[in-house]
């Protein structure tokens, strides 16, 4: 049984800050009916790669979860949603601020059919301030949030970071704010609005940046791979991979020397850290050459052996084989009724006596509308079948 | 009262990962005592820049924290702990494995002591593997989990996300953790070890780019800021600040040539966006050169008012007093005993009926050792000064 395996959440989001909010909960044990349009369903359906016509983005972001599709248009659907909000704890949408009014399926709404209903919102701005309506892309928001604006080669251009952490940070923080809500309701018996925007997710990651610039006035830069003040703390290539290489010490710096067989540890230029800091120029090629005297693997064992903090670039190929992530089940072979065996990523939230689980691949499309339905709302399979000529479902 | 006003928590966390976990836990109103080594304290509480000697790097980690200094090594610290042990909910530490058995006050220790409690670690490769005694930094796992692979320039070096994305998503899924277990906890009346690992959390995040890999074999890289298949979809310099515009269909592509003057809308080179992509090379210049011709600022709120979604890439100064990051409190001002008035980030999780809130500055080193030892263990003054005698608090 897994620690939330008691919360039913009605799932309306799509793409990526939503779905991803909803499957931390659903890998710790939250039933999730995800509500998808009919026959298009959630838009990341559509996006490739496919294997057997099922998508690659798809998969990854709605394992465990049941698929349930619904018309909100439609006055069936809606009243078949409404008797569905009475029934469920959580409800989690991402539509931009006023859709669901439009529907006359809002907080204002809803709240009135369920008062312990814990509402949570993940938008591009919020459900407040000037930008509010404004549609959002993940990279306009790491644009505006000021994480572009410091990642990237020294001095060099503005860099997005390469996987949506503006859509994966709001979907964390929007976990929290529902789980925080739910705690809160055990006192209170009333569920309340949880609304998180991508944009101050932003703001909220970008950790000392901010103080820093207030206690400096400096505006922060991309500053590159290189740590700004402890040398050597930089990757070097090697004959195969790359190495993240972290001597943070001058203890560590004697021993990195003594295994790259380097007779540099006591030159005047490199004996403590503010020196290295001081001549890395000279310093780098002396170190950036020995580096290809080995392979990265070579390197690797030896410093792993000595305690030097250490550690390869990996691309997806060696992440997925890696022996430890392997070992912590972070790469999990599910098996999908369309798409057959596939690798997905495992569960980072490692709970003791009530363990995380991938129980289930990502549904086909309106899988479980039949059994959702029946169990639900106790409709009889004519019913059922009459909404799906309808297509209400 | 916030969502977790009823929730103490021991704080034992360093750094990054773990305070950003229980930072997030104290703004929505749990108690956190924050254990720091006498005399020292928390590490980054020497992390520069500093204002009238606090350090920015600290006091944007550890607001609505109470400090409470103690000497885990002594005897009497040991015993002291273990009483705190029995009156809290939660302990998070970040030490690396093996640390807090090595002081007697491992997990198997502290259940013994006090069953409900909910024990989280937050690691860089977690409790269990191959690797788990390793010591980690954020570049090394940002490196060895694949993100460094997938950003930077196009076709150019990985590049390490500017932000410490290693440690804060550690802290995201660890706070999930906690509240996962707290709510289990309800129902079974038992707590549990919430064990979260940087590296794995790298992997989580990585969303697609797994089963991009999985499904067509071919490993991501760089793809730089361009969307890697809708055009125009990046960044364009201008008078001013750079802008990223997302003119994610054909409509919107028709809107931006109209709004910039630009009589290429029906040219057909570039009429749908397949044509759009394969004759990039021959619109990018085009685009680029128009948008020199206005600021940033201009083409804004041209853009805005057609529905075209962009934004300025911002640095840290524009962030900070963007008008909707202000107007969603995200930017919020503290008074600190020492350092004065000081900006900080806000909170992202906006509960309707119970927000969080910055009640106070982080800390200055054991500022709450009194008031906790009396409130908790009902210490006297005599007692509480003869332990500062022999430094244990």
């Amino acid at each position: 049984m897994g620690a939330l395996s008691d919360i039913k959440v009605l799932d309306l989001t799509r793409v990526l800050a939503g779905p991803y909010a909803t499957m931390v909960l659903a890998d710790l044990g939250a039933e999730i009916i995800k509500i998808e349009q009919p026959v298009k369903g959630d838009d990341s359906r559509a996006y490739g790669p496919y294997k057997n016509g099922e998508s690659a983005y798809f998969m990854s972001l709605n394992r465990n979860k049941q698929s349930l599709t619904l018309n909100l248009k439609a006055p069936e659907g809606k009243e078949i949603f409404k008797a569905l909000v009475k029934k469920v704890d959580v409800l989690v949408e991402n539509y931009r601020p006023g859709t669901m009014e439009k529907l006359g399926l809002g907080y204002d709404v809803l709240k009135e059919i369920n008062p312990r209903l814990i509402y949570a919102s993940s938008t591009g701005y919020g459900q407040t301030g000037p930008y509010s309506r404004r549609p959002a892309y993940d990279a306009v928001v790491q644009a505006m949030g000021g994480v572009m604006s410091i990642t990237g080669q020294a001095d060099g251009e503005p860099t997005r970071v390469g996987t949506s952490i503006g859509d994966i940070t709001a979907g964390l923080f929007c976990a929290i704010g529902i789980l925080a809500a739910l705690h809160e309701r055990q006192r209170s018996g009333l569920g309340q609005m949880v609304d998180v925007a991508m944009l101050d997710c932003q703001v909220a990651i970008l950790e000392n940046a901010i103080s820093r610039y207030e206690f400096t006035g400096e505006v922060p830069h991309p500053i590159g791979n290189r740590h700004p003040s402890i040398v050597p703390f930089e990757p070097f290539s090697t004959q195969t991979t790359p190495l993240m290489v972290a001597a943070g010490n001058d203890r560590l710096w004697v021993t990195l020397c003594e295994l790259m067989e380097l007779d540099i540890a006591e030159d005047p230029r490199f004996k403590t850290n503010p020196l290295r800091n001081e001549n890395y120029k000279a310093l780098r090629p002396i170190l950036a050459e020995r580096f290809m005297a080995k392979t990265g693997e070579e390197w690797q064992k030896m410093f792993d052996e000595a305690g030097i903090p250490c550690g390869p670039i990996n691309t997806i190929d060696k992440v997925v084989t890696n022996e430890q992530v392997v070992a912590r089940d972070m790469i999990l072979e599910v098996e999908h009724p369309v798409a057959g065996t596939t690798r997905i990523p495992g569960i980072p939230i490692k709970l003791s006596r009530t363990p995380g689980e991938v129980r289930k691949a990502a549904p086909v499309l309106s899988a479980d509308s039949e059994s959702l339905l029946a169990e639900y709302l106790g409709l009889s399979p004519e019913q059922i079948a009459d909404l799906r000529d309808k297509q209400v479902i």
